[in-house]
């Protein structure tokens, strides 16, 4: 028997934005979700017209209100997705978390690493769940890529090489106010120290760290703003250095004119080297040492952990909504679970933690320092 | 503000049945249906079952009963989706129709010709919306491509190649029961008399249709059975004659041992050719007559239908579930304005129709008398 | 030590023509051939004029002329390269063996079967080699292909789909006389009955032919002629069967507005399938059933036949001219087996046979007699 | 009429080199070399079997032998190809330069920037040829890639990210002395003291330079040597900046399992970006910002310098062998015009040159300085 559809709320997401709508999305898509409440926007009469429109039920013009009413209510929200600017992840996850409601929260965990240490220590100690959109975990050949190398398939790793290009901020587009996007995403008060670093850096760091399953020890960056006139970075390269010797170099830059949501990954060990293209989201490369590449794709790849993480059958091509819905699903797995008081199914475990969004900010704080420090390597602290 | 999302009823799609599961992610996908009743088996228990894991509020045993209950009801169905096997396809629509509900039926349309063409009567007799699912043309860049030739961007058409190859009825996989799919789709009391033909031959055939604005005049056609024991062809190839001279060839095959899901079309015409793989349906290729190619994408492309029927930006990639949601999102579009009384907006009429349904089935019918006459050229009937 | 290089002659190939300079560069390339003399124009000052532009010592203006005086010299030619417009092929051929001297022949061997027939009697009677040049299969991993199949890899073969696309013919090119190439193969008087058929239908049948050991039972067939005033097909798409069962498509097209050079071969077995491109030579697919595609490439598949026919390690590209100078090192391996009365080296063995030509006359004569008894079922004569 | 073969000597490439008899096929490829004496090995009895085995008349058991003689004679070389390991290509190129021979030298330059500067200095003062065979710079599509920057349809440059991965070396197959390739190119007496870094590394650094016309004003690098017991870095990253304030990357590693010969450049400037890799080098890749992708293809793409280094027509590739021939033909013009004392024509001058040559040593001195100061930003001297 299906189990119930778990009650959700949101906070930001109104009209204009770009992540709420995949959130609502992706929350529907497998069913186990049902959006009942949402504060979407710090305008009470756009809220109110955002929520209409999104056909959500209940509509709060505060989201400290929300928390309240809705842990109040007999029938109130299981979970709150989190999709505003970064500068409020943390508030809003703490008024929630206190209140008792799960949290599904947007990239970057928080504007610093002390925001993010407190969220963290909050969370465990609500024992709620916090889960960290980081989407591109959710693909299955991302998930099988994490298994491949934990079985040793690439024996010990040497390199890694990951990637994030795209080119819709190569301009000033932030300029003028037509681009909200743009708006709050160069604008250091709302999207903190980190602009293309925290954006989409962070992305390709988690990426790596998840498939490899090694945060790298020291890193030695530089961060660089091309646009003229923009209040933050919008490109940043960096060398790794790994605990067991492996190097890697990581890239982020949203002025690559011609790449649009171009993240990749290449990750080489001792036996093989695999490759992850999140443009081709269907298809993982494994090359064994001096061997002929082969192309493994979602539904053929024989394993557990990507099968958890598709809907249809071999050649019916998945994308990216369907790797975030599985963020949701795996959120609801552990909800259910976390509710009955009862462990939660392993193979819900991948979902990315407030521990990995805690990493993430250690990552960005390296990259500030080292950058400051005209690329001096730096040790992430705490891994 | 959010319009009230329709009603929707389903027939087939029990457990162990692929094509069900995938109906009722894209109905929800776009949170324009709401699953609210069904007849999912023609076995009372599994009925019941199916429908309690997939959520559904009224079970029926039986979809006659379904159709007159539902009609019935103040709050009855808007919409039924019918996903039984193809024997089902024709009788079930009509009793659906009879009833005043909306029917959004599986290809094909139904098992012969005759049988068709009396559905197409009695769809338009009873004004009522009638949308065969053929996926692939919901895709962005698809309907794109249809535009690209519309707006003679190809200039004249001169050669259309489509093909569509899957391996996955290479062995005789439908002996012993375990694959359902499989059975029924091999079993001429149940698929009708075309086998890969019917299942995706007619796939192929529409896709190219679709895009090209064309049907061939006439066809020279091969059916073929490779699997001992196989009661239905599992491969067919056809050369095409199109009334304005142009030429092509279909191939579709269910025994191309390494295919998974490869339906491709190429167009050519005097000043440009285009190319679109469904298993990279992110991407189209068009390529001016001596030039470099395009690699055209879906959310960059300038075009009011691919933008109609996409939902994230330039590369995060979509795929055949957000191409089966796009069909039921443009029947919702078309169902409101009939509910209204209203013309539908022009950006839903991409949708396939029953009339489409009965072209597939000519296609079927000459491909049938052309094989049997080993190979003759027949012309496609009404066409 | 190295052996000494062999005196080549050439006719055809003069200012202007394009397989002429090819021949010059692939009989050099492996620095087994000496080009010593030549007819290079049936206009004599054009003819010398070439032959000083090309480096070439002895130059005549009449071929008869050339096979007489250069069989009569102590340092005479050891072979001829005959790069003519078609219809001098079985001529030029038959004065060169004639004169005891091997040839390699562009393809397609002669304007008629019954012309090929009567050259293989004579090329087989004299002893000599007789070489058609099919530089495909100088791939090495077309070579490759072929044992694979040989070998059983890809099971009972099934299907098999070849095609040949240029768009160079899109456009009536051939007017004006500024286009010699144009000229005379859309000339029926030079190029024989088969336009698009002879010059680039037979590489993509004997390219099938060759990686699969199988040539068709019988086919149905249609010719066509896209431009205005056009005395000569541009386009053929046909139908094929063979003994074993299998079924195949071939299309080959000089009007596919965007295509370059694309000649296509996948075949499929029982076990597996594979697919060759050879716009992209140093990669060949091999796909399991039900499995994961292998990239196999150039210098890394452990295969002696394509081992033999490869010059430079993995990675480092290698293209036509290099499968089509292991068509003169294979030649020259055979005429040093033929001079030393011994059995030539094994590897050297896949070159093409005017045998092999005779089958390609089979071929055309097939699609001819088929198209115009409108697409009639043709079984393949001597096969 | 044909301009006389110019005639060439050799010091290096006996049995079991590789690079050797590259040069010889690329030498003889387009007809205006002739391979006439050589100095093939230092050990005299292997000198004069392989210069028996690849056709050479006149073998030298010492290089300064065969400077002195072959500058005595009337019919003495025109040109040496030097393929040694890089420990002898100063003294060598310095011993023919002195005889007043012109020089075509494999990479690196020197061992040390002291020595490459001596050379480049020799050099001028001869007015003799002196080429580099940075091989890659022989593609057509490098050659228009490098066009495209100059005339400004990238704008502004911004992003160089550039790489060359191998896996020859992932393990230690320098011992046992079966590898001999492997065996110098990690032996730093041989090799010098780079040895990634100077193999690749610097083709890496010179593709990056001639397509851009940028070199790094300073870099930031960390060399590594993953394979227990070799004495050389096996592995090479380092962070760029530019005058104009572009940023790059740049990794060159031998260690990366499944990678061939995978040389690949991406440079993004402010209106345009484009990408070119090594092992598919008929394809260029401009992708206008916001704009679709175009697949630029060798003999598709209008222009002159491309025009200049290719041989085929559309559709038929051409590889390695071909670059590398473009360097000899370009070498020929140059000797052509310097015998004759009047310009070189300017297609022929994107021919690497000894100066580029001193860049490159330049790179490297600067790449082990700030690996040993942990990475430290260096500035490149001279530059």
């Amino acid at each position: 028997m299906q189990r119930r559809r778990l009650r959700l709320g949101m906070v930001g997401g109104g009209q204009g934005a770009f992540i709420g709508a995949v959130h609502r999305i992706a929350a529907r898509l497998d069913d186990r979700f049902e959006l009942v409440a949402g504060a979407l926007s710090s305008d009470p009469e756009r809220a109110r017209a955002s929520a209409l429109e999104a056909g959500i039920a209940r509509s709060y013009a505060d989201w400290r209100e929300m928390a309240r009413a809705e842990a109040a209510r007999d029938d109130g929200i299981d979970a709150v997705a989190i999709v505003t600017p970064n500068h409020l992840h943390a508030p809003v996850a703490t008024a929630f978390l206190e209140a008792g409601i799960h949290v599904i929260c947007d990239k970057p965990l928080a504007v610093s690493l002390a925001e993010g240490e407190a969220l963290a220590k909050l969370a465990h100690s609500k024992k709620r769940l916090f889960a960290l959109t980081h989407t591109y975990s959710g693909y299955p050949l991302v998930r099988h890529a994490r298994e491949l190398v934990e079985r040793g398939e690439l024996g010990e790793l040497r390199v890694v090489q990951v990637e994030y290009a795209q080119d819709w901020l190569a301009e000033p587009v932030e300029t003028g106010g037509a681009n909200k996007q743009a708006g709050w995403r160069t604008d250091p008060a709302l999207a903190g120290p980190a602009g293309c670093l925290g954006d989409i850096g962070t992305h390709a760091y988690h990426l790596a760290a998840f498939v490899t399953g090694m945060m790298p020890r020291a890193l030695s960056a530089e961060l660089h703003t091309f646009v003229p006139g923009r209040r933050i970075d919008d490109h940043v390269q960096a060398m790794l250095r790994y605990a067991n010797g492996a190097r890697g170099m990581l890239w982020a830059s949203q002025v690559a004119s011609g790449a649009e949501n171009a993240l990749r990954l290449r990750v080489y060990g001792t036996k093989a080297g695999l490759a992850f293209d999140q443009e081709e989201p269907n298809v993982l490369w494994f090359t064994p040492l001096g061997g002929a590449a082969e192309r493994l794709t979602r539904a053929r790849v024989a394993s557990p952990v990507a099968a958890h993480a598709t809907r249809v059958p071999a050649g019916h091509p998945e994308g990216y909504l369907e790797a975030f819905a599985q963020l949701y699903e795996d959120a609801a797995l552990q909800i259910d679970a976390l509710n009955e008081g009862r462990a939660a199914p392993a193979e819900s475990l991948l979902l990315t933690t407030v521990d990995d969004g805690v990493d993430g900010l250690r990552f960005i704080e390296a990259v500030l320092k080292s950058s400051a420090a005209d690329g001096r390597w730096v040790d992430i602290e705490g891994t």
